[in-house]
């Protein structure tokens, strides 16, 4: 099973394969404040997309993950798809999943895993959203971005998305499958929104969405994600009222109010 | 050697293959509180089960363990089997060990390893003892439980098992093993018993081989491993004396009465 | 992709071979100081060097980076080459890069896949040049070397290099290819410079550079390079006199004037 | 080179492959205290021992080491060999090296070529000398032992060894080539010294050579480990006098006086 095909197992959920018109690839993996992941999530249910398939890979932590019924199985990522919502947009396939491999041979392996499932398509587009980690709470998050090209790059100020500077990285799966894509000839935008790094971040997840939907052209029900989004900022709210009656001091070393532009993470 | 069969190496014990019918798979791999394999330990020495294979592997800890006649040996895992004791139960293929792999993608490969030997006999079901770490002693700890298939799960209740919460994880080979059995097309079903995580368990261990033997529907005599558990609960004894003497804000920082339901190891 | 060449990517910049007489291959990768890839990078910029080739590894750290325009691509070495500038003279193969292997294995897995490209070019010698790390701020940073051969040691001290004394060892890319080197039948030398380890040092960047010019019989312009080693000075000028102000004891138990013979780090 | 043949490549010194009849191989890797290269290198020097061949792996550090004439090469393990010196002994293969593999997987694999290598030779038997640490310093070190077949286990007595308690183990190559050995057929002893760990240990080093010379019926000039056994005494004084020097309490709770039962490494 497993290491015959390189650590890995693609598990079809249908033996019919749809019928996709070389879909954009938009992928969320778990990472800092879980940006990526919520959005997809939110993504998938509210176009109702149909489930491709699941892969497992032995670089995924050894454990089983309950599901909500009591049930078991192994960690996995899942690619959903969607057929275009009406003939200007694209067809979809969706990735997220339980975790990020376990070490960077294995973080390669599954960039190519997916993106040749998304070959097979004839996908040219890959579109990943994840945290830029500023270590501040900020009422309005920015959004940054990086491209395989820079015919992309030069559509950002149109879409109030900051290109991230010379020397500037995205490490993990958000950034390492658009590199993939690059070398493997498909063109890739890396979206990344400022998040604390000190929570589950529902609002950061909701201003990426509505970035990523604006650049795709297509409209989603945000209610739901808007409600997390509320409860991200009561949270939010709490801490810095704990940490404004724990003195000013605390906050200025520890969470300054201007964000730095050292660390991505994506 | 080791290389050629993907860094393992199975050695029969004897050229006559047993004849089993759809064994059930018993395993019980050292983890926290040794519950798993006490229980397994118990197990093979009451139904005198007979030693059918040793698995050695190079991602085991690279060292050698001594045995009672002062011999040395490379760590391993040993598969038993005992015929079924009535018409009415099954026969078993019992898993016992040394250690667990040192990496994530040995811990896959090991768990395809055994369930390959297991394929040979037919073996259609898969049972591991894990431990549910929750950092209290308890008078009598309970039983939790997951599995590969909801109908498993639904049988829960009539035995006094606790099914595991959604987004609960079991990690290591206890866990894991059931998740590769699902892949496998094999049922797999992980009982956990509630253990402090502070010593070796013995008391956890009767009472998740008595849930196991009530599910398996088999007797087993549980003299010595009740001797064991009266040495296990005089010094549980032994350390909340010292624990009261020392006061009672230790207690309630580093042991808690009330089990949270965090920490799910296996 | 990437794994079925032993997870590397050799991707040339052009179809075209250029024709190389037995050019010598020059190492400057990334490391303590950056003494290396400052030198390189310099060397290539000033020999206006042509791209040859980039080897993508999955060892490298799984991440994007963002180039000067925005535009991000994977993390990479790269080899570009250079003409001979007179007769007496020997082309060249320059190698730099973005990061080093993040595993034992794939840094001798690199270093047979860049020695490999060499060889196709029937490379003789092969250069690195690394950090001596001392701890110290020097003002004259001295020169050190190890050769896979004694008739290339013999030769240091008439290049004012000093000889590394048995027992010492070179650590990471700069050290190992040049150990691989000699076993594929190749000479290597490593060159080192003094370097505090605490900074970025441009100073020791240019005095190992003049080295190994001196070495090589070739006239480079130092003049971008020296006017960055004057900024590396004013940089640590500046820790000097906070150190001073902070106190003797400060710099004595951390900063000794002396060099220690300890540390070597390439 | 080095990854088509698992990542290991040996280097014969010589085309001529000399005549051995069942050598013993007699190893000393590198470890605690050096007790077991030490011990071996001066076997090697006092048996006139020939070079056979290196070992080089792609899991040794990877780094250089300078040799005594300023010449760098890469680590390497080195058997050499010695035909019998009288009838009545055997031909010995002798293992030295510069280090041990960094990974568990590797370990393994670099057990199986050396036992590979003397396979060839029709090898029987195989001695290591390991470590016994034990934090503390004692005057006359005592030897401990275990091998893969009781019959041995009952000569230590005769031999003033002292034979491992169950459940103790031997970590390293030291004690992993005597369980692969045993898996591949062979006979293995570990002999184990022991050691303070605190220093290298000529001392301890000498003894456990005096054990393994009296069990193959050899006598090897001690002269020159005796005076680097003298000098590791008079630093042992050394640190004593410290000790003594700074009260008593810190020698009681760091360095107890009687060995505990503890530590095994080798």
């Amino acid at each position: 099973m497993l290491p015959s095909i390189r650590g890995m197992k693609v598990v079809y959920h249908s033996s019919e394969v749809p019928e996709l018109h070389s879909p954009y690839l938009i992928c969320g993996f778990p990472g800092s404040g879980y940006v990526g992941k919520l959005a997809i999530d939110h993504l998938i249910q509210e176009l109702n997309a149909n489930h491709l398939a699941d892969i497992y890979s032995n670089s995924f932590p050894p454990q089983i993950v309950i599901r909500s019924n009591g049930v078991a199985e192994l960690m996995k990522n899942t690619i959903f798809y969607s057929k275009a919502l009406s003939p200007g947009n694209n067809d979809l396939l969706l990735l997220t999943g339980d975790s990020q491999p376990e070490n960077p041979d294995s973080a390669y392996l599954l960039a190519e895993q997916i993106l040749d499932i998304a070959a097979k398509f004839n996908t040219k587009k890959v579109f990943t959203m994840a945290a830029y980690v500023s270590g501040v709470f900020v009422d309005n998050p920015r959004i940054f971005g990086t491209a395989t090209d820079i015919d992309i790059v030069n559509t950002f100020s149109e879409k109030n998305v900051f290109p991230m500077n010379k020397g500037g990285i995205v490490t993990g799966m958000n950034g390492l499958i658009v590199g993939v894509a690059k070398l493997l000839g498909m063109q890739g935008t890396c979206l990344l929104v400022e998040t604390s790094g000190y929570v589950v971040d529902a609002k950061a997840s909701k201003s990426i969405l509505e970035s990523l939907t604006s650049i795709l052209g297509i409209a989603v029900d945000m209610t739901s994600l808007e409600k997390k989004a509320k409860d991200t900022e009561m949270l939010i709210q709490t801490i810095q009222q704990q940490i404004a009656r724990e003195g000013l001091e605390y906050q200025q070393s520890n969470m300054p109010r201007k964000p730095s532009n050292t660390g991505y993470i994506s």
